[in-house]
């Protein structure tokens, strides 16, 4: 049995420098890379593709709307072909890095507020789906568990996993509780490696309104803005070796 | 006997718009796609490249410094890691939407003040090579005849070929007169003409100073922003042809 | 009596240029001047201030959400804090101008999606009012007839004006048919005469879907880039002084 | 007698906290405030302004290159209208900020690679001129010692004063040692705060090739991203007071 461990990373912006992704990659199976849009720059980009070599772990594209002030977590109202392009120009970027480091790119995650939208709207959904058919048919999609994202790619029939979000709860529905509700952060390190243990046990766990609600997926993403975020990865990493999973890229091939 | 006519082209932004490139791709082998940091955007690069195909045109990516409010033709003191890098993130962008058109990327052109520095600054032609290298090794590179540029692509091996500027004057050296030297640009048709004809036979033309100089190269650059360029374009395209020269892109296969 | 005519302006940017502004200023009496954000750069805010100055027309800020590739036409989900920032700076900067020439700021005027966003949304319209107060208290801020932004301009005591839109047309309860509805925007230079010279007597005008509206306010607005638009200013100002009025900026003193 | 400590501030952007701004304010009297060109945006220009405000010190302008991603730290070819016009719309921007706050600005210093080249090209030197004449003739220019802007701000009979740089290595004719050479950052703070005493009692110093150098002004500056700048600082302000200096704001009233 073996599941995924992903992370941002290279979401430094010229001068502005964060210097955790070293000290992250020793415990990720994979990374999502910002491509310009919502951090990083062609410097940074390259410098991520290069450390991600170092370190063996698998790179996927992490597009998001174009907003640099607001680190891509502002909705914005484009339009289906605009995100579409957005997400070829931003992915083919990163694609050269990858490609004269002699890496593969494996997957695409959208970033923030782009993420989040293609998980409710069936439009901007399919605008992310036409940009996967039209960049590579065989990058791996990442959905959120039961997303009108994950369903269109289903009905598309092209390559996606769906994510397990380890440090934030849930609805009773199964649907993240948004980052603005009270709660919706867990920073309990202990807490959270608890929920990753019955959730990849398949067990239930308790939805932020107390019932019981069951979280599926085949990557797990720790956000690497939470502070405390390379303490939590290791006590994820950890909790998944010791319940026997080995932490692995997703893989369809 | 063939010649390369290449053009800049998706050189609009956002609203605004440039809609003289459907006029000139009949006349032209090859365009130069602007890639975000001149001009562009990836709605337009999409459009631009869809274009190129319909016309059945070769295409080139046309990478500049990071200066839209300036379009690029403001020397910007970058470091030859950060040129590399900027190069190889704007021609990956472009990469993804020819590919995903089914179209090849054929050559790389540097745009406006990074193609004068790059002429004349052997550090910067290296970062240019270097981006060559590590994006596709059979990449060509256009740089003009008896550049700086020229002499480092031919040292490394990589291909390359030269070119000419029919609508620009030259010096007795071979060099063209920068365009803030009055007659630097010719703006006479038929003048442009007999130019091209003569360049072309292998005779001399005549330096802004009266003396004779022999320009040479495969491929003659047309300005898309000097006035009448699509009446421009077509009167070499009428001389190069009356020549008995084949109007196709460079090709090294 | 007397009417405003307003318009937009100083929307080049950098290269892209909009060369109808000097067309159009003969017959307007106030200019709504692009701050950066979705158009225009510091020369051309310098060039359009210096251009206001030689017509002799008022001069109001138009700011924008920041969005330079989509023309501030799309909703960007800003915080209201965000949105109070931005509008300072952007006003900030023209003011500038303004004072550098001797000019005053006689109003602001919010462009586009954050125009329409302040129209209908009780916290942004109460975040650009919070930017005129930290601005200055004497500033006339444009406002759609019957808007939310209207409702707490006054609420909160600032001076503001409502803007009837000439070539668009309304729905039944007074406000504008969006732009992504057929028929939204109407095109012929005599159905606008027609409507204005209604408006102005107090005339009801027909709704898209056939009923009797009444549409009032104290400033008209021509878009900049309606196509004909320097033809449609001619025959509104032509109507509005055969109908007596005399085109002049608002004015509170 | 007293002397002005000048301080880079409000050099965050978006998500990109840098956080050491409240350790500096106790210890300096005037600081330099990035404006969206280099560093900073709306919402952070409008906190530093809070800042500034709260700890009662002195704001100027701290206007750049247009280079968000370079940090304002590479040489941009601008024309001197250019950056005249970017001068004031950065300004303007700032000026907005202040004023709601019921601040002065009280001087402009310019940042990165538009300082160095305004203090070597008369040129550049008379832009930034022209921009302060154009904004307020009130507005006091940080020059450096014996710089060709010095020159130029006497000569055009401007308000300036001249800047001491403490932790930088100065050349005999009294230039600095330009940052890529070695040895041109002094990290010793004892070092540092030694010069500051010789300096402020008017002796020479050495300059890096070991001759007596004399360098005067009425203003250091202390880099904030220098390594251990506040503790730099710290010292600064505690050797300017044992030699009874009082730290303050320049002021020509």
């Amino acid at each position: 049995m073996k599941i995924d461990l992903n992370y941002d990373m290279g979401e430094s912006f010229g001068v502005y420098c964060n210097d955790s992704d070293r000290l992250a990659l020793p415990y990720v199976s994979s990374i999502n890379v910002a491509c310009g849009f919502h951090a990083s720059d062609p410097m940074n980009m390259r410098k991520t593709v290069k450390l991600a070599k170092e370190f063996g772990v698998c790179i996927g594209a992490h597009p998001s709307y174009p907003d640099l002030v607001g680190f891509g977590r502002r909705l914005l109202m484009a339009s289906p072909e605009e995100i579409t392009a957005d997400i070829i120009y931003q992915t083919g970027a990163l694609l050269a890095f990858t490609r004269s480091e002699g890496m593969k790119l494996n997957h695409i995650k959208c970033h923030g507020a782009l993420y989040n939208e293609a998980a409710r709207n069936p439009e901007v959904a399919k605008a992310v789906i036409e940009a996967v058919l039209l960049l590579d048919v065989n990058l791996i999609l990442f959905c959120p568990d039961g997303s009108c994202m994950a369903e269109e790619a289903r009905k598309t029939g092209i390559r996606y996993i769906e994510e397990i979000f380890a440090d934030r709860a849930y609805m009773s529905d199964g649907k993240l509780v948004p980052r603005n509700v009270n709660g919706s952060v867990i920073n309990s390190i202990e807490e959270v490696r608890k929920r990753v243990i019955k959730i990849t046990r398949g067990e239930p766990i308790l939805s932020i309104d107390g019932e019981a609600v069951t979280v599926k997926g085949s990557t797990i993403c720790v956000h690497s803005d939470t502070p405390g975020s390379i303490e939590m990865l290791k006590a994820i990493h950890g909790a998944l070796t010791s319940e026997g999973l080995e932490i692995k890229p997703p893989c369809f091939d």
